[in-house]
């Protein structure tokens, strides 16, 4: 409720000005969503590429393209989307432009090693960094695959820092919340863990798969004979190499840990396999099946 | 054109009586669609579940359930469309009763091992059975699951046999076609390798990779956090545990050659991450990114 009788109708938004640093699919999804949801002023945006930028002006997503010491001076929050690798370098051309009260976050599948680059970069201003992932995605890439839906009840993991201050917390909470997201809440280790389980391993092994088709002598007929499994099962190694390339770099050793423990159920299924023992592999198989079918029903994904 | 003109207007089908054996997701489906298709008379369902087949007969994908000897001695055209483990009994089973002119076909996944079966079953009946593969599929399976439009625009394999008669290879193809389906025709033994890699290997792996998540001790968070890359990777994962532990011992061979070459690669993949290699994890990245989005414009399928 206004007190002045002449101020306009429109409530100032939550976010007047919002910079996305990385403007494609994560980065401009959620610059539609908060649009969308009209809780975002004017959008500025950064990156290295002028066509990507171009693009995201003339699909709306954003209003301006901005340099980081533009978005820095600028921003009331900042979420960087980049690959992982770029984060610390951001954040160091970010920290000397940056107001006090600006709050950045990121959209990083790491944590751990993002939180280690940030608090290099920012030193005392680390506080200002509340770290988070949405666990979204998709196998199109770029300003032109950008979803205004694309969090809609997925879930985004914050792990904030004991420097981050309620008021930041909250704010990070409350814009992906506006996008449609539920919050979780996790420490940098086990989320790292975790995600190297149920997201980096499936991607090391599908692009491992799809290259090894892909290199066959025969690799042409293989692809023409190739079905709706074979496209579900490769479907994510289509993602961004770069992307991908700083995730594996950046959470190497639980990628490394799991992937052992994925090979040595490989083994197993392998022997039952070579022994020609049907009661071992349909157990196995049936194991898998039932595990699967429970989570579809429990997720809400499939 | 009729020359009575006492005839009924509806034509004779093409086929007056169709047998499925097994009518599941494959069998229901290939039902449904030559139904839709109106060149099917009468079908009978063959099952070892009368509760499968009472949901078929609600479904209208069979209007009876039949013995094997019945669909024998009365269908013009019979699909065999159970677990491949049990082709060879089916056959057994259907070699007295059997007309001359009845023409069957099969939906298994391997091929050269069906042939054998096939051939120690059928004798000098052999010339009856005309192999087949339909590349369809889903993760749910039966009657339930049965769709007319499951093989609009896939392949069918066809391995057929030198002593297939023209006739009995053309009924085949043509009942595919009236499904909406391209025919291919490939010798056996490059079926199943082929196969073995685009098909059995990645659901091996899926199955693997799914096993293992769910036998973790921490699964419940795993779960909680997977995305829709795991969705995808592991959708196969859900299939019928007995069809595919049928699948991999019948292509056994193939499909552990086909995983030494995924290994091989895999480790080659982990040794450029251990190293932190990231020029070499992002060209091999790169590489299977631009084959999968090849392969997606080219298939359809994506």
């Amino acid at each position: 409720m206004s007190e002045h009788a002449a101020r306009p109708a429109q409530p100032e938004p939550v976010l007047p000005v919002l910079a996305i640093v990385g403007v494609g699919l994560i980065g401009g999804s959620f610059a539609a969503a908060l649009r969308q949801a009209g809780v975002v002023g004017r959008v500025l945006g950064v990156g290295r590429n002028p066509e990507t930028l171009d693009q995201a002006l003339r699909r709306g997503l954003i209003d301006a393209a901005a340099t980081l010491e533009e978005a820095g001076a600028q921003a009331d929050f900042i979420l960087i989307a980049t690959p992982v690798g770029a984060v610390g370098a951001t954040l160091a051309r970010l920290k000397p432009c940056l107001r006090p009260e600006t709050v950045i976050s990121d959209a990083c599948s790491t944590k751990a090693d993002v939180i280690a680059a940030a608090r290099a970069a920012l030193g005392d201003r680390i506080g200002q960094f509340v770290p988070g992932h949405p666990i979204a995605g998709a196998e199109q890439t770029g300003p032109a695959a950008a979803d205004a839906q694309l969090y809609r009840g997925r879930n985004v993991i914050l792990t904030p820092l004991m420097e981050n201050p309620a008021a930041a917390r909250k704010l990070v909470s409350r814009l992906w919340k506006a996008c449609g997201a539920r919050i979780l809440t996790l420490d940098p280790a086990t989320h790292d863990t975790v995600l190297a389980s149920v997201s980096h391993v499936p991607h090391f092994l599908s692009s491992v798969f799809m290259w090894q088709v892909a290199m066959a002598s025969d690799a042409d007929v293989r692809m023409a004979l190739a079905g709706s499994g074979f496209r579900d099962f490769t479907r994510i190694s289509a993602g961004s190499a770069e992307v991908w390339r700083d995730i594996f770099l950046s959470n190497k050793d639980a990628v490394l840990n799991e992937l052992q423990e994925v090979k040595a159920a490989l083994s197993k299924a392998e022997q039952a396999l070579q022994a020609g023992d049907g009661r071992e592999l349909e157990d196995f198989l049936e194991r898998a099946a039932l595990a699967r079918r429970l989570w579809a029903s429990r997720s809400g994904l499939s």
